[in-house]
């Protein structure tokens, strides 16, 4: 972290800008771009780099060639030396640049909804991107090996539906670009991984879709390293992200980036849409820092370049660049127009969220030359497009016959990984979770959990994950493995740092890679107030990720209410498509994290004591399984006395009320009420024998806000819990002096029954 | 925003170290320093600059002076040319600074619980900013013009403590030190500003406090520039802030960052505490980012001090080249070693958050020389710190004399500005708001918000605020007032950048300033989960801010589910003390206004429509302030058939279905519940009169979760709501497909009555 007076190399030549003109660009500068061995997908014509390398001409028109797509078409990567060609006949991609824009202009027309803005600004990175760089397989979106591509700036989609509708994705027809933000579309207002195949992530929340890339690149890296062998490089692909100006303000964005820099994770590739525009106007009005510096200071590389309108050759340039720097990711800073080609609200926040409007419609139609009806491919694009279906199927096919070799010479390791790419659970996995008896030590859940951790990574390959800089809170780390750090990324104990949305996010990217990844990341459980932006994406997304939050109630002590969550539970309970499990012994955490490894689908967020707890007669994984579930009873006929549900922690002094009150000769219920949404799945008939409709007389415990128990124990019953701060004390003493206790339990009890 | 190939002059001299070695620090440089006009505060020796100046003996002892301290003591900033003076003879300064380190120690190993790490490292910084730099009166925390200190690494709270009792604050006697972290306390784990008169702002969540800080210094900014005059400067102080690596770590602390090099806060100065130690081990493991060459991005001054530990005169000298830097914040990275003078913990993970144990405690004291029980400050410590009592009420006493002053000069102004540091409403203020009548036009209450923002900035000084980057759709503009930018830093529009949770913190920090101050930001209600952390503050640390949430619902439309809250409404009810705001049109959105502004103690979040709803017979300003109240009923002696209860744009749907039973010969009441809160806060027989407990027959409607309306509506009752994610279409679709219709409260209704 050390700094010098003097600047060091990366300094000098910190977002040296790539410009359009040939004359201040040196040939040495190009001829080592065309060195790098890696580089782009397409070089359908004679190589170009000998006209680049002489520093001439490199913006001038190049003949058409004869429109033969099918022979002209060298779909996979087999060149030892790629060259850095132009695609096709430069008049035919600037056609395929406007039917972009111009599909999104009239998708948002249709729609009299949307953000035409980007869209039109961004088409050429698109383009470039889609038609000339990336590999995919347009027939299946969920090609293991593809290239990722994120919009971060989501409200843009009609870029992405517009080139995954020329790529030819079966998810974007044309009558899904006419139905665009319409009820039961595919093409909703952002961009949606359920909805939508070819689309990765959920973005639009602004900083998100940039902390998914670098989980999908952090995880590529990690793959690659634990199951590439030097015969054979069966994992290896590029995450593409675009990002705008609101992503860059965005502290998740910065907190995810610069976990990408530490990590060196150089196949992360991010294009920073640098528009000057954002939604209350120039961005001079609150956004006047220099990104390139920052990124520098956070360990990318960084490339300018200053003409992302007409310049496709400086940002084919700028690919190959930043593909040849391993060791850090690349920021292409991309200095667009927003709106560009609307001649009158071109570069004004005008264009960014709104329809352009009949009138601006035709203008800029007029603008760009554009003759066409709305909705038009012009055959030639589409004809030139087409050949995605076949080169698509080619690579994957190839990719197959690949892994058919590695399957060969390395059983266990493509048993494994297919079992990463194929999302199925090992047979028997849930057989590693820990049971334990009443005999077993009393123990904090953080504790139970962290062997649970250590259990399921040893059974399941996908499993991973790591702590916002509290692992040896937390209990986070995983024995048998390492830290994932640059130079070993094959290891399994991520370090977060203290960057709880990003981490969040970064999860989210990692789930939605492959079917069989199961990230876990961890912080105190208030802490979810900093990454619930993240959290709702993984329910909404439906990505399962598992929260493994610890300290989750006033039993954390000394730290004071900064520390202590009370309506956390409640807030999650409230949020769709996430399951809230509160355990309250050892058997019941083998029960959470046997739930949240089935939900593949449905993130888990698992509330963990600090303070140790006793192993409770009574718990089990199955009870578990059904949310709510009978730990003791001693009444008949379904007609207990009265009913103490607690959850967690809690459960213990219910189970101790219970005691009292049998010895006085009541029939006594004990609840474990682990998880609502789980126990709310049950049937009927099920949640009759539990909570009986004739008993009113309920008493529930937990530290935590009342909030949402009247649903439980109804008009009748009575909630104990924490309606205010906490405070900060030994958890002993808050604990009586909120009352969260087994009296308080026995005493409202008395008054029931 | 453009970078060039050749370094700037800002990056040639990034982070430039002030080195404690003298030979190395050419006499230009100091005398440089030395020429600025703002510097230290006491310095009651004979001046030390021409020592300093020459270059040389800068470290060495200077004789002691005669313990005098009355007459030595310059307690103002009066002399033209103020000096570079090392306060007081070196060896009591040290002494000084090792009575803060063994407080601290002291006062953990009492608890056995508290972060003994940092105080270590960062006592030199402490001493100096409280006893030679910082302008305060310890005998009134609240004195409007005091120097601001936060400690964003709010865990180190010892340090704080220590130094608020050496100065003679009466909110921490030595019984507080001796009872850290107990029950009652007012010295708890992590620093509160309500328990705690000294502390500025809670903290201990990391990055909060950075953030806090620069919202105190934009609201220093803003009120010197309204009401500075050229013959009185009466704003006029400093903030400043000590953060960790843990802070720097965290997005909220890069977004509040960058906003204030956007706005050029000339006196915020943060000390970065860069002791490579977090929570996991070194900052290796997750955080090897240049910070330096960030903040050099984000528009700071930069300045490093090498030797954190014993180089006092470094960190002297480094505070007055940051006052000297009037148009940008300054970052002094101040190397330290954590747990400094702990020879075998010092340096290690192990003594940032657990008390050293008794032979380290002892080991310690003999490694640095303190032959003193334990929370024992010696006499000469205690005598030299016993001027700040004094030295305070004079500052504070001369201010006064400078404000009476003032105030015959500038009557106006006076009024204002001391209805601000007085926290006292101008009188009939609340007359300013809007009323309506039913044939008002129909209106988005975010529109009627603006007419109430509009109307509540002209008659109450201390209101302003602003939006992250959608004041066009949240519709914040306060249309009278021009942007708060670098040059009008006068004006009251504060454009926040896509930055909610900076946003959110830096309004508690504006908050937290003066009593009369209240700060309101905007972004859409689905985005309160970016500033979820900064928002359970605002609850916890009582700041008043009004949170002005747009697009509260589905009814936002075809944006979909990644901007359309469900839970949100449910999980700020279940936060204590904030205020959850639903109104349903004019009336009730002035009401809402007018709760926000009168609970200064208690934040505000209201929940506004982007769709337009009609003016409602029977709405109140007054019915608002109850809660929940009737806005129509055609029941006689408290029995309704049924009660239909709304909140927002569904009260609407309420009244129309209202409307329908009555015609079938009903006896309906129609309840708006705009805050479950203030309802709450009703008496039992206002409760009684609103939802008779007779009447079980109960409807309710929103559009978000269902979570938690069983309190409201009983067992008996049945509640329409949303408890799945939105959708992608035109608002009244959705509306009609999620069956979120006056028709569903129809069809319950009848199944109840």
């Amino acid at each position: 972290m050390a700094s010098t007076s003097s600047p060091t190399l990366s300094q000098a030549v910190l977002a040296r800008p790539i410009s359009g003109n040939a004359s201040n660009s040196s040939s040495s500068d190009r001829v080592s771009l065309s060195l790098s061995l890696s580089g782009l997908k397409f070089s359908p014509l004679s190589s170009s780099s000998s006209r680049r390398a002489s520093g001439s001409a490199h913006r001038r028109r190049l003949p058409a060639p004869a429109p033969t797509p099918s022979s002209a078409v060298r779909p996979i990567r087999a060149a030892a030396v790629e060259t850095l060609g132009t695609a096709t006949e430069a008049s035919l991609v600037e056609k395929s640049i406007n039917t972009i824009r111009f599909l999104a202009i009239d998708a948002v027309e249709k729609a009299n909804s949307g953000h035409p803005g980007l869209p039109m600004g961004c088409a050429p990175m698109g383009h470039i991107l889609y038609d000339e760089v990336m590999r995919y397989n347009p027939k299946n979106p969920y090609w293991f090996n593809r290239d990722r591509f994120v919009l971060s700036a989501g409200h843009g989609c009609m870029l992405q539906y517009a080139l995954l509708h020329l790529a030819g994705y079966d998810s974007v027809k044309e009558e899904d670009l006419k139905s665009f933000r319409q009820w039961g579309s595919r093409t909703p207002g952002h961009p949606e991984n359920f909805e939508t195949p070819g689309v990765e992530v959920t973005t639009g929340p602004l900083g998100q879709g940039i902390a998914n890339a670098v989980g999908l690149a952090l995880i590529e890296r990690h793959l690659a390293a634990r199951y590439n062998k030097p015969d054979s490089e069966i994992v290896d692909h590029y995450t593409y992200c675009i990002l705008g100006d609101g992503c860059q303000m965005e502290g998740v964005a910065n907190e995810a980036c610069s976990l990408a820099g530490h990590l060196g994770l150089g196949k992360l590739i991010a294009f920073y849409d640098d528009n000057h525009i954002s939604i209350d106007g120039d961005t001079e009005i609150a956004f006047t820092e220099s990104v390139d510096t920052r990124f520098e200071g956070l360990g990318w590389h960084i490339i300018w370049v200053k003409n992302g309108n007409t310049g496709y050759d400086d940002i084919r340039a700028a690919i190959k660049e930043a593909k040849a720097v391993k060791d850090k990711p690349t920021l292409i800073k991309v200095t667009t127009t927003i709106g560009y080609g609307s001649p009158n609200k071109a570069n004004s926040y005008s264009v960014h969220g709104s329809a352009l409007g009949a009138k601006e419609v035709d203008a800029t139609r007029k603008n760009l030359g554009w003759p066409y009806e709305p909705f038009h491919v012009p055959e030639d694009v589409k004809t030139h497009w087409s050949r995605h279906v076949r080169a698509g199927a080619a690579l994957e096919a190839e990719w197959n016959a690949k892994f058919a070799e590695y399957e060969k010479k390395y059983k266990e390791e493509a048993a494994e990984l297919k079992s990463i790419f194929k999302g199925e659970l090992p047979a028997g996995w849930e057989k590693a979770l820990p049971t334990y008896t009443p005999e077993s030590p009393a123990d904090a859940t953080r504790n139970l959990s962290q062997q649970c951790l250590n259990a399921l990574a040893k059974v399941l390959p996908g499993f991973l994950g790591g702590s916002a800089d509290l692992a040896s809170s937390n209990m986070t780390l995983l024995k048998m493995f390492g830290d994932f750090q640059k130079d070993t990324p094959e290891e399994r104990n991520v370090r977060f740092g203290v960057r709880e949305h990003g981490m969040g996010a970064i999860c989210n990217g990692i789930a939605l890679h492959s079917p069989g990844l199961i990230p876990y990341c961890a912080t105190f459980f208030v802490f979810t107030d900093y990454m619930r932006g993240a959290m709702r994406i993984s329910a909404l997304s439906e990505s399962g990720v598992i929260y493994v939050m610890t300290h989750d109630s006033i039993g954390l002590g000394e730290d004071g209410p900064t520390h202590q969550p009370i309506e956390h539970l409640a807030s999650f309970r409230a949020m769709p498509n996430i399951l809230m499990l509160r355990p309250a012994d050892g058997n019941e955490t083998a029960g959470a994290y046997k739930i949240a490894v089935v939900n593949r689908k449905r993130p888990s967020v698992l509330a963990l004591t600090r303070q140790k707890l006793p192993q409770l007669p009574g718990t089990s994984i199955e009870g578990v399984e059904k949310g709510g579930y009978i730990i003791s009873d001693n009444s008949s006929g379904n007609k207990p006395d009265v009913i103490l549900i607690g959850t967690g922690s809690e459960l213990e002094l219910a189970a101790k009320a219970a005691d009292e009150l049998r010895k006085e000769g009541k029939a006594v219920r004990v609840v474990s009420f682990v998880s609502w949404e789980l126990f709310d799945e049950q049937s009927a008939e099920y949640k009759e024998s539990v909570l009986p409709a004739a008993v009113s007389a309920r008493v529930s415990i937990e530290a935590g806000s009342t909030f949402g128990w009247e649903k439980i124990i109804g008009s009748g019953g009575k909630a104990i819990g924490i309606d205010r701060f906490g405070a900060s004390a030994p958890a002993g003493k808050i604990y009586k002096e909120y009352g969260i206790t087994a009296e308080a339990v026995l005493a409202a009890a008395k008054e029931l029954c």
